[in-house]
């Protein structure tokens, strides 16, 4: 398994292109297209929130097939409690890539992310969409990664090349993160192609698995979007024998989407709006795999422990506060808490650790807090970041 | 009913004093003492945090005979994961205001607020205890509220007078809120006296009632205490007819309470950490009491919607956001969104209002939002602040 260029078009047999249309303040990019030579298997995992785009309802519509054969996602504007007119404009976006490209409309997945509650300018996206098509390239997704930024200050890439067999298998993806995360069951904006041939059951099998333990331990702000998700296409131009479930060969493939899911969550962390630190909270010896999340969950989401971050003040009791207050089995009197390899929490009472020491651990850019709650033998893993005086500048004028 | 001033020492036989014995840098009051002239009955509702303060567990149990005399607290120190040697602490703290007041050790209540995991100077809180006794006064509440501030502005005190039959009863009491604030089934610190008579298994049940539709509606960052608590103290020197459970008498007492600390909530909020913003979230026609809470709160802990009120910019788009992240029935095509009297949300589309207008109303000091469910007829109000830079400045160097 190794990690090649080329994010979303290194796999056989897909091209993609980004520009700006019009919705963007900043001029920057604001639309993407992503499209395979050939219908594609396709699998996708959405956002849990009740309240949801119009994009995230007509994607789960095309999808029912289980085939696609092109993504178009515009960035500014999350067409989201839009109304009928909302739906409208996602179904004219489908519409006009279906038209250009001369393929089924139930073959187009749409995504939008940005603003809520605003009208979508539809026209700019038709506008632009004969431009968009005719830009399309083997080296396109740099600017289709450019093309679904928000607040993201990087664009955020990932690709793998692997054996199936005896064939060469690639896998790649474009995401966008920044706000507004913390996904549950799905994720943010997540693009994903593949020339391995596999069959629909078994791509969306391993989508799953991978999104759970990738994009659903992340946490920036504890806010779960309304157009969340995570979309893969399998063009099956790499020829390997088809991957069904259960096999050498799924587990393989499976571990491959995590990698390349894993690379792209952990850049959407570092990338988090106003972050200065990447954190991971490790939970050990959990009574059973959802303790274990429930507790790394709740200590990534602690705004006080992410203050206590971004201050560098090695604060640990807000850790135990927030491991407190988990939904999940815990014995305080056997929890113990390591920040980096130092131990500081032993059987309720603190381990004394010289002031500088613990200082100079929550002065790094890297931080791993461990807590082994001393119970079970499973273990779980969530990604944050610390809470800045800048996450609230950026987020208090979004729109302005 | 009408409010009264002197807080916690206004119902008779109570008195109460608070000092600076050494604890806080600040060199502010960190010790405060309450002292009934007799036992009295005595309930009290804690935090469900797993990880709980030493006080905590000590209080539960000197609460098992349902009888108080006096309550000891400190702040700048929240005796918690402090090992065995912090029940020791706790109990100390007991022990000398019971041989000071020749009362029981276990008719004493013991509270600690403050940073977690720091060893408590327990020396300076004994050798402070004399003059602690000794400074005990009718008009001592106003130096008991600052005795348990921490990083709170300003004192939280409420009472009120109100008859009981033909008897002139009172309730008062004293609180801190400010960090860590979301309570769940109990609150923060809030000690309440009152001269009424009452059984025990009703002074209980209205401390829970009052609690509930009170300190459980407040929310500040999410963050649950490990030292949360509400204790009230009944001496029955107002000699009104004893009160009982599900008598016009109990009503009038529970109203009274739960009016005594609906208004030091709402002091909380006002004086919340970094807080420009004082905001209600009324939730109505939902399914069950549940839902309505669940929204209520999902919608009042939202960092999003937090940084917005905090940039007056009416983004309520994250409103609709976080209530369909809520646990609760909803369904997005009935719901509508008002901020302050403006309808900007009905049936899943927005209604167009001029940005001028929605701008004032979130410019305001004072907010609210009302979000109709349209499903049913429970109805539920969350209180919060905004989320500002300063609160973020004032927890990144909290300890420091």
């Amino acid at each position: 398994m190794k990690a090649i260029h080329g994010g979303v078009t290194a796999p056989i047999g897909f091209r993609a292109n980004g520009l700006f249309c019009g919705i963007k303040k900043s001029k920057r990019r604001d639309l993407a297209l992503i499209v395979s030579e050939r219908p594609c298997h396709a699998a996708g995992v959405f956002t849990t929130n009740k309240v949801q785009a119009s994009c995230v309802v007509i994607n789960k519509e095309h999808l029912r097939d289980h085939r696609a054969q092109a993504i178009i996602a515009n960035s500014g504007n999350a067409n989201c409690m839009t109304g009928r007119g909302g739906f409208e404009n996602s179904r004219a976006m489908a519409a006009v890539i279906s038209r250009a490209l001369k393929i089924r409309k139930k073959d187009v997945l749409v995504a939008s992310t940005g603003v809520i509650g605003k009208p979508l300018p539809i026209k700019k996206i038709i506008a632009a969409a004969p431009e968009l098509v005719r830009g399309l390239s083997r080296k396109g997704s740099e600017l289709a990664a450019a093309g679904i930024l928000t607040t993201d200050r990087v664009n955020k890439e990932a690709a793998l090349e692997f054996m199936i067999g005896k064939r060469r298998v690639r896998i790649g993806a474009i995401a966008k993160g920044a706000g507004m995360i913390h996904p549950q069951m799905a994720t943010m904006l997540c693009f994903a192609s593949t020339d391995a041939a596999i069959t629909p059951a078994a791509l969306r099998d391993a989508l799953a698995r991978a999104a759970g333990k990738t994009f659903n331990t992340i946490t920036i702000d504890g806010d779960m979007s309304t157009n969340d998700m995570a979309l893969v296409l399998a063009s099956g131009m790499a020829q390997n024998k088809r991957i069904v479930e259960g096999t050498k060969d799924f587990r393989i493939f499976s571990r491959a989407l995590e990698t390349v899911f894993l690379t792209l969550a952990k850049q959407m962390i570092r990338d988090a709006e106003g972050a200065t630190k990447f954190v991971e909270v490790c939970v050990r010896h959990a009574q059973t795999k959802e303790d274990a999340l429930a507790v790394a969950r709740s200590i990534a989401c602690s705004s006080l422990f992410k203050c206590a971050l971004f201050g560098s003040d090695p604060n640990w009791g807000r850790i135990a506060a927030a491991a407190g207050y988990a939904d999940a089995h815990m014995d305080p009197r056997r929890m113990q808490i390591y920040l980096g390899r130092e131990l500081v929490l032993r059987r309720g009472g603190r381990v004394k650790k010289k002031a500088v020491i613990l200082n100079r651990i929550f002065a790094q850019k890297n931080i791993r807090i461990t807590v082994d709650l001393g119970l079970g033998k499973y273990a779980a893993t969530a990604y944050t970041c610390d809470f800045s005086t800048n996450y609230v500048r950026i987020n208090s004028a979004y729109r302005t």
